[in-house]
């Protein structure tokens, strides 16, 4: 007796208008469904007087329908995709998305892991460049690209793998000597793994490399220096280089013809991310494409699981390759 | 006496800490503040046992802290710069942005709204597409390039100016016969006065031209039949072009070209936007600048005004110019 005179719920506006309360759920935090549902729905939540109040919601169940997402900048355009990727996901689940940009600041990240707590989001999905990111427990939370914990599940491309791609298809194009060269966070991270793959497959091949690593930050000329003292008479010793971005293999490249030598002819260049610019729709380089769409849709997954003891601590999801004008083929 | 028994307010926190109000807010909404101040105040709050929940201040002051910002992606190297921005001059101010992909699709921007409105968000910006916008009274709302009504501040770059100066510039590089081509929503939008622009600055110098404006959704084919009609024995009747984005005039540039048409030699292009590619850094074309940044602090300027009354209808703000390779200079 008393539930019956108690505020109508959800469930009780999916009994009166007949439909499964996934659809009342859509319809009230505002995802487009069918108009004849969309019709039901606001008939049953009329007759009933059914209160949408996501505040009280919250309060309520705990659930705010919402998750936080955390990366560095929407400019970068392989950040501006995943932006767009996982809110379509997490809008196709009726989830929306509090976004957060922190320009890889570890405080701004820090900020707003607080915040997202402090608002009882439902989840956090996140790129981190921090070293000592403090999670309050009992939010779920799932990183792109960066191991924080065993317990955080990782999503992110097959970077082991897209290494030893780009290996084999430099030695495929004929490539005799290869070079390695990144920057990357200090912290234990998925990118890194892009140059083991490379030391992997060079070493089983038998063929002769070197590695130039280095932290984000560093200037540019650590990488020109490097180029120039393998150069002799004009000649650069490598004539395959692998790098840890598209955005580095660009810059690589620029310097590289500024100093007579040419790419593809002298030295073969592949880069990883693989984004193609926007107006003239072509690659800075050969790539290794990442699989933009698939990781927001595993984040996105993994983030509104039911049964969190069956995530995964890493999620590695299959790279292509494509050739963008700085390999013969 | 009963005020000294309730609840411990924000301005209690600031009053033992000897902060500003605005300081305590910052720190309550995990943004970054020095550290002395951040000890202060979490010192205040743990001896007032001030307790934060942002469901309850929802439900109590109406405020979230909270903005909706709907724009169609955040792939569009304009659309990430602007969302970017205006997350960052939100931020700065100690709000959250609620990030809504719309696509351009009139239904799912009407959802969003929606959503926006249950969720009593504390007000919405926005770039809009549709006709027919419901906007449910009581939400500060704010758009981007789009006139939704004179009781709705816009906020746009000056795209009158930004068409005749366009126009200027292609009579100092020496061009004798002028075309304007857009595409655009039909609905009352800030767009369509590039074009108004450009009429002007023609009329008004006495130097003869055409203009092919057409509706979003038309194929480009409409543009090469255009351009087809005015090229006689392999020569184009115009030496100017000016295309309402910079995305159509790389298209038009791109077509030209295959036809033998030589740019910028036979015919100087100039589009409108302004925003680099990510790796070459270079302007897809000659361009009319729109200012990102500023367009992104006045829409946040706007949404957060006290005094609503003195928002204006529209707000537009300076264009410049800048050579991309499609002008002589």
């Amino acid at each position: 007796m008393a539930k019956k005179n108690a505020a109508p719920t959800m469930k009780d506006v999916a009994q009166e208008a007949g439909v499964a309360l996934g659809t009342v759920s859509k319809v009230v935090n505002g995802i487009p469904v069918g108009a004849a549902y969309q019709k039901k729905v606001e008939a049953a939540i009329k007759k009933l007087d059914y209160r949408v109040n996501s505040y009280a919601k919250g309060l309520k169940s705990n659930k705010t329908m919402t998750i936080a997402f955390l990366v560095p900048d929407t400019i970068t355009p392989f950040f501006g995709r995943l932006t767009y990727h996982i809110h379509a996901t997490l809008a196709k689940r009726g989830y929306r998305m509090l976004l957060c940009c922190t320009n890889a600041e570890a405080q701004l990240e820090q900020a707003y892991v607080d915040m997202a707590y402090q608002n009882k989001v439902d989840g956090i999905i996140m790129l981190s460049y921090s070293q000592k990111l403090q999670v309050p427990e009992g939010t779920p939370l799932v990183t792109i690209d960066r191991h924080l914990d065993p317990a955080v599940p990782c999503v992110s491309s097959d970077n082991f793998g897209g290494g030893q791609l780009a290996v084999r298809r430099l030695l495929k194009c004929g490539c005799k000597k290869l070079a390695y060269m990144s920057t990357s966070s200090p912290f234990a991270n998925e990118v890194n793994k892009r140059g083991d793959g490379f030391l992997s497959s060079c070493t089983e091949a038998g063929v002769p490399y070197e590695m130039l690593r280095v932290y984000d930050g560093t200037p540019f000329q650590v990488f020109t220096d490097f180029l120039d003292q393998h150069t002799h008479d004009g000649a650069l010793e490598f004539d395959g280089i692998f790098c840890v971005t598209d955005d580095l293999a660009f810059k690589v490249m620029t310097y590289l013809r500024s100093q007579g030598i040419r790419v593809p002819e002298d030295v073969q260049i592949i880069g990883y991310d693989g984004v193609v610019e926007f107006y003239t729709k072509t690659y800075a380089c050969s790539t290794i494409v990442q699989p933009i769409d698939k990781i927001a849709e595993a984040s996105v997954e993994l983030i509104l699981t039911e049964d969190w003891s069956k995530a995964p601590p890493l999620l590695s999801l299959p790279v292509t390759y494509a050739p963008g004008g700085t390999t013969k083929e």
